[in-house]
């Protein structure tokens, strides 16, 4: 464990590093939620905050808390999660966990009229068990006991894993993890996308975490012999799914802060001499409002139907997902745009278009969300990348907006 | 086997049932070349061109040949194939065979300017071996040596199997299966397509064999977050392969004549949330004659390049197969209308989407073919049907256009 820390962005990068090392699997990063890997990073970060003047505690959904108590005062929850993907980069979440405690070490001789909590959640990308956010969740004080039965591939359940990391599952289904007398919650996080790349910024303030509805939708046509079926008398499933397809994209582009995608995309029977007599495609609908998300839904699927009606194939769909949208709170986004300013960055707004533990917390207080430029928006991979400058601005506008945070300006939690 | 056979359309109809029974797989029809299945069958076939009159041999291709020699006279040949696919249906090959050798019972006593060889080839489908028409081929003088190195999926070998099947493998190979003197090549067949359906006619007179020329396709785009990458930031392979889907398509509708087909499309990774990296599809492009296939070829790749361009996404493509389109002989399409003209049927014309054996006869001599509607255009399947009346009408045609037919026409060969 590195002994001071310079708590700039070098040092930043170089918890990261350090913390990229915690692992189950060598030669990647993997580390999810309650595995040896997530025991040796809670350690590891554990030490960070302590040495950022921090009090910790792990909580029992596992998330490490570190604290400054202001007496008195509410406080401040700074977070995001430590887990990751399976060969994921170091930068997802992880960033705004050790940003946090860099935060909470340079300001450590600064008066605040709040008290600040970073969180380190444990379970975000949801990758162990069928469930996510579960952190994030019981700091908002929603943990569901059902949760307890989900079970990971080796068939442990979300208990026992629980109790084997010497976690207390009764106080956690009392809620004994409920973040107390929060005003706001604040979360710094990459991109994940390549729109402050685009724009030539390092920082872009969240508007909202874009809500998603996911589909399937199965079409039957009529296979037939591709030499001797004339075009004029085919129902080609494929045909008709292609049609749907670019709709999809020109729906989408059509409403701006919609994202809609195709992903996966089946032809039966698959074979090159052969009409496709049926297709399956999934449909991924995400915008920053339900309203506009709703709005591009019904567009797509009224266009769906009419090249369904075209093409002569029957045209079946059903709803596999659906999350709502979750707005970031607008004094937190105005407070972060108008420090960016100030530090003479861009006030670049931008939803974000992948899920984040802002979305459970934001039942609890109002949430914000910072993002960091990423090299070519790529994230889940290795080759995730921040640059140490970009890290640098993140330190300076956040360090700026803390110190001019007022928690009197949100209400008495 | 039926003593007395009618030689009428109930009759020949009669035959195809009981030619269905000789199957190596019970409950449907496999009839693979040189299985016993295939010898139940030509000693079936060969029982009924006796029957009809004619002389029998199985030639060392294992082509059944039925023959009336009339001296000093060239001969028309009327042939089709008595193999199948698996799990086919009781007409694709069988139905033109068995016609062949009714319409010789039928013109027993008739005089003719010409002699008849009906054949019974033994590998049209080309599902055991890798190789197709070999009967036909050796019947044209093209048996090519190196395809008795071609084994099926148990590694027997050609040669083997034709040795197996009591066959001369030698007199094959020295070229003893070619037809001598023949002036034409007649062959009945099931459309195999829904035209003449369509067109509410029980037959057609074939223009063309389409050639057929078949490709892979591979874009390359750019994977990403379904959820964070704008849509106008994105190099969605699948959108790409959409637009190409419609361009193919497109093309082929305004080319008559033309038909063009994706049968297969994948795309990869394939996850709901991940924006389609790349992506492969085949094309499937037919026309009754090379220049206009080349044509639209052309344009389908010309839009190809442009979508992808459009996308920004890399285009590769490789041609899989290829082969010319065989034209019909427009003396003998002209007589087959006539004949058709004569019985009170109209005179339709339509390309052949499927290959077939006169494919390969037809560097031996001018050919010609009937087509037969058959139900919803349905072949390679247990459901393809005919109906008694339309036979009758082959029968009937058939029966003029023999009766009329002058060898000197062909002039001599």
């Amino acid at each position: 464990m590195p002994q001071n820390i310079a708590w700039d962005a070098a040092g930043v990068l170089r918890c990261l590093d350090l913390l990229a090392a915690c692992t189950d699997q060598e030669g990647e990063i993997t580390r999810l939620f309650l595995t040896p890997a997530h025991a040796k990073a809670v350690a590891l970060v554990r030490g960070w905050m302590q040495e950022a003047g921090l009090h910790t505690k792990l909580d029992p959904s596992g998330t490490l808390v570190g604290t400054r108590h202001v007496p008195d005062a509410p406080s401040l929850l700074i977070g995001s999660h430590i887990d990751t993907v399976r060969g994921a980069g170091r930068y997802d979440g992880c960033l705004g966990v050790i940003l946090g405690i860099a935060l909470a070490a340079r300001l450590r001789d600064t008066p605040l009229r709040y008290g600040l909590e970073i969180r380190a959640f444990g379970d975000e990308e949801g990758v162990r068990f069928p469930i996510t956010l579960t952190g994030a969740h019981a700091t908002a004080g929603n943990f569901d006991p059902a949760w307890l039965s989900a079970a990971d591939s080796d068939g442990i359940t979300l208990r026992q894993a629980l109790e084997n990391f010497g976690l207390d599952v009764q106080a956690l289904v009392e809620g004994a993890c409920t973040a107390d007398r929060v005003f706001a919650y604040l979360e710094i996080h990459i991109e994940q996308g390549p729109v402050l790349e685009a724009a030539n910024a390092p920082l872009g303030v969240v508007t909202a975490i874009n809500g998603a509805k996911r589909f399937s939708v199965t079409l039957t046509g009529q296979a037939g012999h591709a030499g001797t079926v004339p075009m004029a008398a085919r129902q080609d499933a494929l045909v008709a799914a292609s049609e749907m397809v670019l709709a999809v994209r020109r729906v989408a582009l059509a409403h701006p802060g919609v994202v809609a995608t195709v992903g996966r995309l089946s032809v039966f029977p698959g074979a090159t001499n052969v009409i496709p007599g049926a297709c399956t495609f999934t449909i991924d609908l995400r915008a920053p409002e339900d309203g506009l998300r709703n709005t591009a839904e019904h567009k797509i699927f009224a266009a769906l139907e009419a090249a369904a009606q075209t093409h002569g194939v029957r045209l079946e769909s059903a709803c596999l997902h659906e999350a709502p949208a979750t707005a970031c709170d607008a004094r937190l986004q105005a407070h972060l745009a108008k420090s960016l300013s100030q530090n003479g960055f861009l006030p670049i707004r931008l939803p974000s278009g992948a899920g984040h533990d802002a979305m459970a917390v934001a039942s609890l207080c109002p949430v914000g969300m910072l993002f960091v430029r990423c090299a070519g928006g790529i994230s889940h991979h290795a080759d995730e990348s921040v640059t140490e400058a970009d890290v640098a601005a993140a330190l300076d506008v956040m360090t700026r907006a803390l110190q001019t945070l007022n928690p009197a300006d949100f209400g008495t939690p």
